[in-house]
């Protein structure tokens, strides 16, 4: 299939054809969308284009709604299938990985921060809708204010990042509540004229997040919208602190997905065109046989699959914590998080070796740009930097050590 | 429990106590036998102390018959449960693991090679009589040769490794034969006086194995024990070459026990006795929180979650193959042996830099050699050279790139 | 300094003021170079903007001249003097580093190819003018083609690569001989008509070398002008082959300039703007004072410094043999050929962890592409590909072990 | 020349020869004494053998006088010189070379802290007695205390370490001075009735360096003695503590000389000793031709090389600092140091790599115990710990990044 994703989502490639039923169908569902995504990558990364036929491609697939209530025509798999599904999507396009990531995060937010009530109605009526979510969301500054208006709270205000942005249909906003200690999560639809993406996203990789500012100038939202909070006081409860380890086990799928992503890059750029090297002493007629090139690939997969079974292993721990939250205590929670943590950094190890490493045993005829072979170091080294991966490696230090999990915070 | 095995041997720890019925129960059980192996694993290695006790403490907590058939006493486990045995009992002797390892495949040698008479018939003994097995056995060379005596076979020579030797009840000799292309498995009872076990196993690791050489002088075998062999003919099957895999995931077995030994016994120092850097500025009452010490571990931490994470996952596969033998294909064969080969290269590499880093969060005083921290870069520095581990890279480099596996090989 | 390398072009700003005198002198003029060249490394880069006046720059300091003759107007200075020039330069944009060390080696072609008659008139013309080489050196192929005509020699056809290409006065046409086994070394006027510069050199690093490809049609040069020739033969000589030792040190030198503008571009992003991390744990109120701040940097600055005093050692080998071009032996050659292969791999292994690691030290925010910080990874990473560094440690290899030194190629 | 230290002894193959002239004859003279400690350097490290004939050789090939001034019968040679020859001796025997490295720093203490009669009276002695030094100094304990007696000092106590001990003619105490905040250097006649040398030094590498504790009971010392104290009073001066930076550049010279010597060893074992792989799939016929066996080795060599270069910066560096001692600034102090701490790590890190990975290309019967290869390993582990080296790091890194130079201490 090298059809672009433009050209897919006119084709509706899926239309017709019965939804996966199993996991295994579901990631091999995501496997099609990623050799969709990787046709143009190259030349939409280079060209910053925002994607929006990339999350209807999403959409059509059904991977949009994967973990939504089947009774909602979602497909009602487990977050253990999600971090999969992300793995394989990042493969093809990090930036879409990363996307459908926070989406999955951003759609399960009523689960983890709000009521009963507001969990079933706005993960359902998501679900009906196959909303794609974005999110202002960066808790390290209280940017965003959201004053208390009666029945209703009023937000303005300006977030340096908000994810998604142009091709969400529904946005979170993230504010501080004036007069409270506590923030609060208000979901906003992202055509609200209250809410001005800006452009100006240009980083140097995960390029097609659509990550750029916000601002926000007198959205209104009901108190009842507020996630977890009841006669204006929000109630905290242990699973709340689960979405941090769940972002961040999402960050480290999407980062394993790349990495993977720019193994099998190289590997077919090596088989079609590398050639062996004429001044060793050796007559090789094919590049494939070159030692070193074979000793280099054999390293880096099985560093890869290394981080990969470990993140899977922290992928079945978090699953299980989900299927009872209100029996979630902070000490389970926190052993997944130094697990989640342990992941991550093989993650970003991997995916960066992988990133320098695979020009080696390509050659320098795949520095050229219209290769683009680059782009799987830029997306690791890009958003591996959210934060500080020593602080990963003093959280499983500090557990070893002294038997102590993390407390929560925004990034734990 | 803080007692040595000597004094744990003749307590009979676990006598009166029902057998553990779950995999579960049996790890923890090994964990109950590393916990004893440890108290003197030091002094005993510098003594090169011959682990007759050790072998004893094995057979008191039922490891020894763990893969046996229920039906003849023996806990009919499956081999992903003998691989974390081996990895548990790894973390307090490393030699003890290694012994145990090998010991549960030559156990299961005819299974591998035998006909389905043979499997039963010498299966069901070993595990009646709870046989620890020692092994002749390496096929690079011909150093062992078997004559055909009419209905017998009467072997003689000379190998460099017998690894088990005196304290195993029985013993593998692996010999050429006279006039025929393949090899020939043979038993025999460790005590029969053609075999002369003879000392000098002083290596620098793994020092407890008793891979010393031997000498055979015509030990005498019925044809009908040779395994596989048919009217004198041997019946070769792809079922024989998963041996080698299984082998291989033995040796990554104890090789990450090891590693988790030298990592916890690291640990345990550390709290005791590492203190604080009194000249880098700050002012730390404790040594656990220097922000090097705790950043290496949780590096060195994370590392070995990975490597273990991948090792299981090739252990839940191998298990797979052994459910129907008959069925077994070389292509499934070899996509195991190539996730072993990751696996195995991923547990030295963490296992020897936890082996060198650990003295840098441990202090310059961990140096004295009751200490005996060296002892873990030692034991897996040793084995990790049976074969080399560029080839490891290359078999997994060659799959990546070639979609090949690796052919059969006594190695491989 | 922060004055773009256009606006010091046009203030002239050494104009009047006395040549330096001394290596240190001239290595001083070239890091005032580097500052100018770093004002606007980045737009120019992400432009690909011909560097007319970075060239122009390297002229107003004396710089191209730096290996001319005293005589003619050059400055005098030894190879070591100018590798560490090359350095400077290259910290403050890798990529006219490249030009300026490649422009060293072509400038100095005639004395390792020519007769000494060529190598004293062309040198010093090229003096005298103040000439800025480039060449169409691409010795893997013989895709030029040179047909004997008489008294001259007529050169057509194509190569891949001309570094240099637009910005230089001459150039040097590499060609098979037609009917000989042996290359020539003809140099042309760069705007000659017989020949056609190609845009399209666009990699992903070193992106101002104007490397793309040329057409060469019919152009015509005198077969005195062809580097040791005499009477239509080549005499092969053991200098001619220092030659490829000298380019790879200048390759060298740029990859360890590049890593050293990485790291003190890094340093200062720190320094200005990076923020210390407030979760976890310790109230520091600036970065710099972050223990992984401080760790990382000390280990990227002590493993640069390494590779640079190894590239010294190497530069003061090489200039040695300089000395007395009749009297260098195969070995002697061959011994420095190693010492260079062992300084390229530490300068690469340092350029590429530098180039990815200091991210982790600057933070998030230097990911923005406007900050550039990714351009030292991109630089060493693409001309780093040359020719494979696995080569390079086989080379030391078979000194160290066989002590055998290389055959001369053109890689080696 | 294969004969062993004690036959050397006996035949003092350089008796009647002229001392060499140059830095090169003495460090030629250096590897002359490395190949005779090598001989039987893996018996005399298991044996624990107190290294008295092998200090009698060092007293025989001139290199205990090396630094005394030629008036006095020394060689008169510079630190930069004594750096080498302590590298090189290393090479044979890690031990006798920090023996040597610690006796040089001893032998010049008068010249860091004495008033110029003391320096002058004591090193002229010295030299002319040709005295080796020890030394009881460990200032980060008082554990040794001298009184004040009018015209001398009473000193007694204990110390943990006490290197050189049993084959010193002659030990410094270090002693906390009663009453006073200074601590003092007395010597002391190593046969001093009031001294005792304990035996206990058993750690896993550096065996013979004889680092055992000592017990002073009412060891008399004439205040005149006192290095730099004049009226009871310690007069410091910055030179003092170029002596930490001196101790530290030891250090890394035998760190370097061990990571050499290992280095060596192993590549003669894989030249003599070391199979091609059969099973690769390739026909080699030699070790030696593996591209793993030679990839590995160029590595090994390449970085080793670097921190050899630099450690030869730091001791060019150092020695000029030695030249105007009382010109001597903190910043010019403090810079060596960083150099010398930026030094260290390369040879930490080379040395542990090397004693690690050489196991890779000799092979699994390299481990047999009296082959010996580990000591390497163990001979660096054991000592770089003698200090942090993530404080080293760090020191590097405040040095890039603040540009300070590192408070001195007993440790920088």
């Amino acid at each position: 299939m090298s059809i672009t994703t433009t050209e897919a989502v006119a084709a509706s490639p899926w239309a017709g054809s019965p939804a996966p039923s199993s996991p295994a169908g579901w990631i091999a569902r995501a496997e099609e969308v990623a050799a969709i995504l990787a046709v143009d990558a190259v030349e939409r990364d280079r060209a910053l284009r925002t994607p929006h036929d990339e999350v209807r491609l999403l959409k059509q697939a059904g991977l949009v709604t994967l973990l939504g209530p089947r009774a909602a025509g979602g497909a009602g798999q487990s977050w253990a299938t999600a971090y999969q599904v992300i793995r394989r999507v990042a493969e093809g396009d990090g930036s879409i990985g990363q996307l459908l990531g926070y989406h999955y995060l951003w759609s399960q937010l009523p689960a983890f921060f709000g009521t009963p009530d507001q969990a079933r109605d706005i993960i359902g009526e998501a679900t009906r809708e196959a909303w794609f979510f974005g999110g202002a969301v960066n808790p390290r500054d209280a940017d965003l204010v959201a004053v208390d208006q009666g029945d209703h709270l009023v937000v303005s205000g300006h977030k340096t990042f908000s994810t998604g942005s142009k091709v969400s249909d529904v946005t979170w906003l993230e504010a501080a509540v004036d007069g409270h200690e506590d923030h609060v999560f208000a979901l906003v639809a992202s055509d609200d004229p209250a809410i001005t993406f800006h452009d100006g996203w240009d980083a140097l990789g995960q390029r097609l997040t659509e990550s750029g500012s916000v601002t926000v100038q007198d959205a209104v939202v009901p108190w009842t919208a507020a996630l977890g909070w009841v006669d204006k006081a929000f109630r905290p409860h242990v699973y709340n602190t689960l979405c941090l380890v769940a972002i961040q086990l999402v960050f480290t799928s999407f980062y394993l997905g790349i990495a993977s992503g720019g193994l099998q890059t190289a590997l077919e750029y090596t088989r079609a065109r590398t050639r062996p090297w004429p001044y060793g002493g050796d007559d090789r007629e094919r590049g494939v046989d070159e030692p070193y090139v074979l000793d280099t690939y054999g390293d880096l997969q099985s560093k890869l699959w290394a981080a990969e079974a470990l993140a899977e292993r922290a992928g079945e721990a978090i699953t299980a914590l989900h299927l009872d939250p209100a029996a979630l205590t902070p000490r389970q929670r926190g052993e997944v998080a130094v697990l989640v943590a342990a992941a991550k950094q093989r993650a970003i190890d991997v995916g960066l070796e992988i990133g320098t490493r695979v020009f080696e045993v390509t050659g320098a005829r795949a520095t050229a740009s219209d290769v683009g072979l680059d782009r799987f170091w830029r997306n690791v080294r890009t958003h591996s930097l959210h934060d500080p991966v020593a602080y990963k490696r003093r959280e499983v230090g500090r557990f070893a050590l002294l038997d102590e999990v993390p407390e929560p915070t925004w990034y734990t």
